[in-house]
């Protein structure tokens, strides 16, 4: 049976027509899928109107008569949007009528508003967000990139279990390597918390690799890298800069004569391969991990081809049950803990 | 006057012949300059006779009967290598010998060695690493990047102080922006003690900005950009890993095929001058501010270009009096507080 997906329609910079032109998108490559524009009502029926009826039958149309604003505070969205785009599509997954749901908006917003709806899994104190990032092997799946400032080693343990969890089902690998994000083995460095967590996942059954480095993470050296949500945005954001400041600086080394702009031209295939590779659109949709339901927050400033991927990353947890299979590894682990 | 610069001739991966090899290139660049090369005798000597005269009149020798290795521990160095090449560097620094000193060693034991021989200036809890990376329009220069795992919202004020005063002292910018690295706006972001710390500097007298993210980092957007030690070595090593990836794979993509390879070839002088502004060899030489002295910590698989530049750093801060610099901006800042 195809997924049904609720999409924050209101959310992210670009506004409704970017999640409307997705959401078609999407609906004409999965014949099975069923998606809910959740937002204005008359917006959304005017961007409908731009598109054929084909698709029409599968995309639903369901009002919300507020915004949550990129400026807004968490707690105080979670007070006085009740009727937001937002809000009622993290409804629909928790009265079952979506599987999942998927918006661009405030990032602080939507946990808040997520882990008061649908509550955390048992065993989780935190839910978290987690991101796929390229390597020179393969891909690197990290977390925490935001959620949380502070963690516990406990709560760093538990992002290790969901993170293991997920690209094992997500992803097809049997034992994901997992580690922990550190600044090297002396002494003097590595706070106490990351040491306590690497205890923890010592004596667990993940496959637990050690600690790795900040460059570790583009080598492909672990599948799932652990840190707190600070450390995990800044790095996240550190990599988004030296990728814009490089393609920046090559551009205008191209430009800078008739000759390096005959260099650029004969290099652009090697440099829009490059281009798409870095291209965060096609990494686009982060999963928040640890609550009782799919939520996939899209970049705030997404187009219509990254959103449509973030759709796709919430298809592809509802066709993989993740947050049943993260229940049921936390069941067992929570019963061998009474055991003990 | 000249400056006199120890160096620990044994640190660093790739062994003497790097150090003798970079000293003899700077000594030839400035004729006022006076080097000490600390560490095994015969070795050294050996090293030094594959040069002329003409600069060994500034090249001293100075026996050291151990070496500190990478794998030591800070403490374990500290207790049992008391005539290390490392710790005879940072004692000439101390009797005032030399002006400064210069190592390629293992980092924590170079700061604990550091601490515990030439103390913190007062006012200082804790010495920060400070170095300098590129950005689209100019440079930042980023603290603390890994010797203090957690920091008091205290600790981040005083490494604003010292990385704001040694940015006017030795890049003449009159009043540098400072600025907080920190998660984004929202309430669920930032922790508690970077917001504490941005409550100290806005009532500081420096020209503090405000947060930056990590993508502000290579915009240029702060010239002192303040963080505690994980958060920044993470920062700092990831940006490393990204270029890695980048220049891997266009190495990578321009050998695909004959054509490919032509553009390459094409692309080259660009290509270079990419790889020349992102060179770290460029930026070598980190100093770690807060001691009683100038010590400049080279990366540990420098090369002769690369330990050269971490000379010059030393060499520069000798000659603008960063210590001094510092301690008279602390005086003044201890006298405010004491008259509050």
């Amino acid at each position: 049976l195809g997924a049904t997906i609720a999409l924050d329609a209101m959310g992210g910079d670009l506004g409704p027509q970017v999640v409307v032109s997705a959401a078609v998108q999407v609906l004409e490559e999965r014949p099975d899928l069923k998606l809910i524009l959740v937002g204005a009502e008359d917006l959304l029926a005017q961007e409908m109107g731009r598109y054929g009826r084909r698709v029409q039958d599968r995309l639903q149309l369901r009002h919300a008569s507020q915004k949550v604003e990129m400026g807004d505070l968490p707690s105080t969205a979670l007070r006085n949007k009740k009727d937001s785009s937002m809000r009622v599509a993290i409804n629909l997954v928790k009265e079952e009528a979506a599987n999942a749901c998927v918006s661009a908006g405030n990032t602080g917003a939507l946990m808040a508003m997520a882990r008061f709806v649908l509550k955390t899994l048992p065993g989780i104190d935190r839910p978290a967000i987690i991101s796929t990032l390229p390597a020179i092997t393969g891909h690197t799946h990290m977390l925490d990139l935001g959620a949380n400032s502070d963690c516990t080693p406990e709560q760093l343990f538990q992002f290790a279990v969901m993170g293991s969890v997920l690209v094992r089902a997500v992803h097809n690998i049997e034992k994901p390597r997992v580690a922990l994000l550190n600044i090297g083995e002396e002494e003097i460095k590595g706070t106490g918390r990351v040491k306590e967590a690497g205890r923890l996942l010592s004596n667990s059954d993940l496959h637990y690799i050690g600690f790795v480095e900040g460059d570790d993470i583009y080598r492909g050296a672990a599948d799932v890298v652990v840190c707190d949500g600070f450390v995990g945005n800044v790095a996240l954001k550190s990599s988004e800069g030296v990728a814009l400041f490089i393609t920046h600086y090559m551009r205008q080394e191209f430009q800078r004569s008739i000759w390096t702009r005959l260099a650029g031209l004969a290099a652009m295939p090697v440099l829009r391969a490059l281009r798409s590779k870095l291209d965060p659109r096609g990494y686009n949709g982060a999963s928040f991990l640890g609550v009782r339901g799919i939520v996939i927050k899209s970049h705030g400033s997404a187009d219509a081809v990254a959103f449509a991927n973030a759709i796709r990353v919430a298809d592809l947890e509802v066709q993989k049950r993740v947050p049943e299979r993260i229940s049921d590894h936390l069941a067992s682990l929570l019963a061998e803990r009474r055991a003990v």
